[in-house]
């Protein structure tokens, strides 16, 4: 490598090997690494913070570890609770600057810089999490006799229908809501054997609380879980069963909009005075409200209302703490809509409001997680302050589709939809990656809910067009990347349907190849330091292929996709800009070939498109 | 110019020809704009904003306006205070973004994105305004009945000294402190028509309240002007003498610390319980308290405190609001330490307290500027809710002494001072001013106070080595760049001595030169809408030179810079990409040569270090 390719080799995150302790407390030191290759054209290092908002600058010492490793190191007190940093780096070529986005010749904003969280009460438990996402109505019918009857209501002019378990659903705009397949918690309960099996270790349950429509985002009683789907009864069963097998659990919540047979709304539509009526935005009552998107069967709950406020989680009964409390004592929560909470117009609360839910969250359970809902840039509400996490579309699975399956954009009005023919570049999903990875604290990061699709997303298998190699590819890159995986139900087994078609039960049809290599990767994401809470490094870009590196001072992990459509001929991967010295022995984790790293690379066969896990031994 | 080529020719930015109307209230439209060539390759083009949290795409509308020239036009309603809108743009080459920092493959987070302000008091005297710093005792002494007296006090084990004007300053450390030449506002008031014979119109005092050094950072008395300087007489006579000539007047505060002989501190240090004793904050009483980076003499004020908030900006009478009332009516507060006001480890308090301030003072006159002083990254209270502007050193002077004199850091600790000896990249410079740009809405841009030096720096002459074109091509890049510029006492004649030292009244002793140089850039800087408010986009990038255009749709100004060693030979400057059509002509504004663009490109001759500034004829 020459001079300027060994700058590369310069690399810092978070995690424990370049930042040490893990858990801050206010007015501590931390020391901070900065690793390089020996040969890196580094003179003079200088860490950088700005504590109060006064530049400071401290001297790193280097010390070199071995052939492949030198370590600069310095020590930076953390007073304050987000405390941002970055490198100074003085080369034989002139400064370069170092932050969450890279290397930078420019003198960058505060915004990219790594950052750390002092007094921030981490979740630890998700780090070692392995989520598998259920929509209760679609996943097993444990009760039939709970189940919706053939017309047992009428919501938003259709009648609630009992369909029978795996029909497919029907295709009438807006009816699909009010049809019935049945399924509910015992019916979970009584797979739980099944999903340990696979590997998971926690479940996120789509709404449970009572609604009129099978998505039960339309909550009318924030109080008490569905009948249909068990009741409270069946919800304490499974906590006590699913506690016996160390399987967390995740609620959604949504504290955005209600349903519009709430009696809340009711109350407000009969009578503007009504006690509930400041839980509203009226324009004109009572036709005109806000409400979620423009539909008006979710009108907008109002912040403004202290009030509301109060039911919803400061008061010392409020709904987001009654859940988190025995006999329930869910885990987490998923806040749905967590983008638009709070939100209206001139009045922008989302963050008072979402600190006010922390607080009240974490006062009940302080390692409870806290995961918002969000589309699109969450970086604002990932300050430490507010969420734990959010649903990591736009840092993860995006870019993954568009790479995979092409560009393209999506919303609720016009344009709906439009896509690019052109193939998304490999440099555009890394860059994204790390884009979204430098808008927050490294602990946030670690603990994104990263996903390939949900109930509100087509399956990755459609995004694959159901080519097992690019699914699989998939599938390794959620079970490694920077954060905590969440399976969708029945994508383990090959599901390819609608992403809320039923659970199918009949095992001989399922794709077992498929459910092995995720209980391989599941597996070997609960037991590699190096996926729990390892460091991230990208070794490798080419036009179609790219490679990466997850490191801890006890193992690594080098992963290596390509998306075809040519094979890639037999190049050696470079991976001492990744410490990795010669003679480090890796063994691929699906196929149980051996290789050994020499003369900075790691050897490997032709590559058609998929993906390779290699795992140091 | 080839197809990507032409992708650089798309352009917006927030000024008029790109965003309208500029005012923008609340729940209003706006209409954005995108100018490309009619070449490049675009084939469709989305406005993406994300009011609540939601992402919105808008289709944009092409039309065809010269041969050079193509827009693309959408609506956008302005939905929240601060609006976030940036471009999608799908072209024969795939999908690109376009965002305040460029454009891009990946898909970017928000924080780059363009931002328009709603609702958003802008100072707007402050676009066709050019800045004259002066530090009172350094001026001129009008009234030597009011100087300071050998003796007159002891100051930090140091006895207050008279001395002869223009002698050297004292260079014994903390000694120069107490030194006092006596200037004064009455020297400020008989020299106004020189400064108007300049042709600046706004006029920026370090402060002038009541303290015992020379540059009363370590004011005692926030209520009444310096004795020495003339007392508030003085000011009231200055003020009416300024209005007389259209000059405005900004003050300098400073709301951090105090000095350690206000007697709100001499209270607090004499007794725990006094009720000033809350205005700060003691480790240890008497002995340890917090200050201003360590330094005893400024104990650092406690935001903390409700009556300090009274006192300063809440109350009626609070300090922030008596000098922007009558007799004084001052135009504008700086604001000493913004950066680190009210912040304190645990506490960051800065947003709170800083929209506080804005809130009073916008209360008094809302078209008060408010400037906050800032080293660096000032952009998280540049977002329309807190200052109007900081003091530009990150965004524009830092860059500028970094491309003409080499890369530097410099702290009040260990490492003192550390710089390089390698040339810092033209790109360098572009890519800072940019990121800068892009972190604050245009508004904010448009008003930040640009600067080539200040008491607090080396003056630009001794940044160039005294080299007259480099110093000149500074001078017209701080009259030209995106912001209202602001010149340094003294640089005008070319003083090349100490920040601090006396103003030379020897005029025969000036660079007369110089200063015509000044005087036509001023003038061409208040009278050019380009450069009032108009647009800004680099045209060119080369190893030791670059071009930007400042454009209107009333004029054009285009500014090179070349900052040697070399000659850049006879290369005509391509103009297309900034929508100038062939066969416009124009007229460099000191030598009057003339040019007329031909081919896309605008003809210049050989050009060795130094400026040259077109102007649209």
């Amino acid at each position: 490598m020459t001079p300027t390719n060994l700058l590369q080799s310069i690399h810092h995150d978070g995690s424990a090997r370049y930042v040490g302790p893990q858990t801050l407390r206010l007015g501590e030191s931390v020391t901070i690494r900065l690793r390089a290759h020996p040969h890196a054209p580094l003179e003079r290092v200088l860490l950088r913070a700005c504590p109060d908002g006064e530049q400071l600058f401290v001297e790193m010492q280097g010390r070199a570890e071995s052939a492949v490793c030198r370590w600069w190191e310095a020590q930076l007190k953390v007073t304050m609770p987000v405390m941002g940093y970055r490198f100074l780096l003085f080369t034989t070529d002139g400064v370069w600057w170092y932050n969450g986005s890279g290397l930078q010749r420019h003198v960058p904003t505060d915004r990219e810089d790594f950052k750390l969280l002092a007094d921030y009460q981490s979740p630890t438990w998700v780090r070692e999490s392995v989520f598998y996402q259920i929509f209760p109505d679609r996943f097993a019918d444990g009760d039939p006799a709970n189940n919706v009857r053939d017309g047992e209501w009428n919501f938003g002019g259709r009648t609630a229908r009992a369909r029978r378990w795996g029909e497919p659903q029907s295709n009438v705009p807006h009816a699909d809501m009010v049809e019935f397949f049945g399924g509910d918690l015992p019916g979970v309960e009584q797979h739980l054997d099944e999903l340990s099996d696979l590997g998971v270790n926690a479940l996120y349950f789509t709404p449970i609380f009572t609604a009129y429509s099978n998505h039960r985002y339309d909550v009318v009683d924030y109080e008490n879980v569905d009948p249909h789907l068990g009741g409270a009864a069946a919800l304490i069963s499974l906590r006590r069963a699913t506690r016996e097998r160390n399987l967390r659990i995740m609620l959604d919540i949504v504290p955005n909009h209600c349903g519009v047979r709430h009696p809340w709304f009711q109350a407000a539509l009969r009578d503007p005075l009504a006690p509930t009526a400041e839980f509203f935005t009226f324009q004109s009552h009572p036709d005109q409200y806000e409400s979620w998107l423009g539909v008006k069967s979710l009108p907008k709950l109002n912040y403004r209302s202290a009030a509301l406020r109060q039911v919803m989680y400061e008061g010392a009964d409020a709904i987001f703490r009654k859940w988190l409390r025995e006999p329930y004592a869910i885990d987490a929560w998923r806040i749905d809509v967590a983008n638009m909470l709070a939100r209206q117009g001139a009045d922008q609360l989302d963050l008072e409001i979402g600190q006010g839910i922390r607080r009240a969250v974490k006062a009940e359970n302080p390692q409870a997680y806290l995961l918002g809902e969000n589309f699109f840039d969450g970086s604002a509400q990932l300050q430490g302050d507010i969420w734990d996490a959010v649903m990591n579309y736009a840092g993860f699975a995006h870019p993954v589709w568009y790479w995979l399956g092409g560009f393209f954009v999506r919303q609720h009005s016009e344009p709906y939809f439009v896509a690019s023919e052109a193939p998304w570049s490999t440099a555009a999903l890394i860059e994204t990656w790390q884009a979204y990875r430098a808008a927050v604290p490294w602990v946030i990061a670690q603990q994104q809910f990263n996903l390939l699709g949900t109930h509100d997303t087509a399956r990755i298998a459609n995004v694959t067009h159901s080519d097992p190699r690019l699914t699989r590819l998939a599938v390794a890159l959620l079970l490694t990347y920077v954060g905590v995986p969440c399976i969708y139900y029945g994508d383990e087994i090959g599901l390819s349907d609608d992403a809320r078609a039923c659970m199918n039960w009949d095992r001989s049809t399922w794709d077992q190849g498929l459910r092995a290599f995720y209980q391989k990767l599941i597996d070997l994401r609960k037991s590699s330091p190096a996926l729990i809470d390892g460091g991230f490094q990208v070794l490798l870009i080419e036009e179609n292929t790219f490679a990466y590196l997850r490191d801890s001072d006890r193992d690594q992990i080098i992963v290596i996709a390509q998306r075809g459509p040519h094979t890639r001929s037999a190049v050696p991967l470079p991976v001492a800009q990744g410490a990795i010295p010669d003679g480090a022995e890796f063994v691929e984790v699906i196929s149980g070939a051996r290789a050994i790293v020499a003369n900075g690379h790691l050897p490997l066969p032709d590559l058609s498109a998929g993906v390779m896990v290699w795992r140091s031994v």
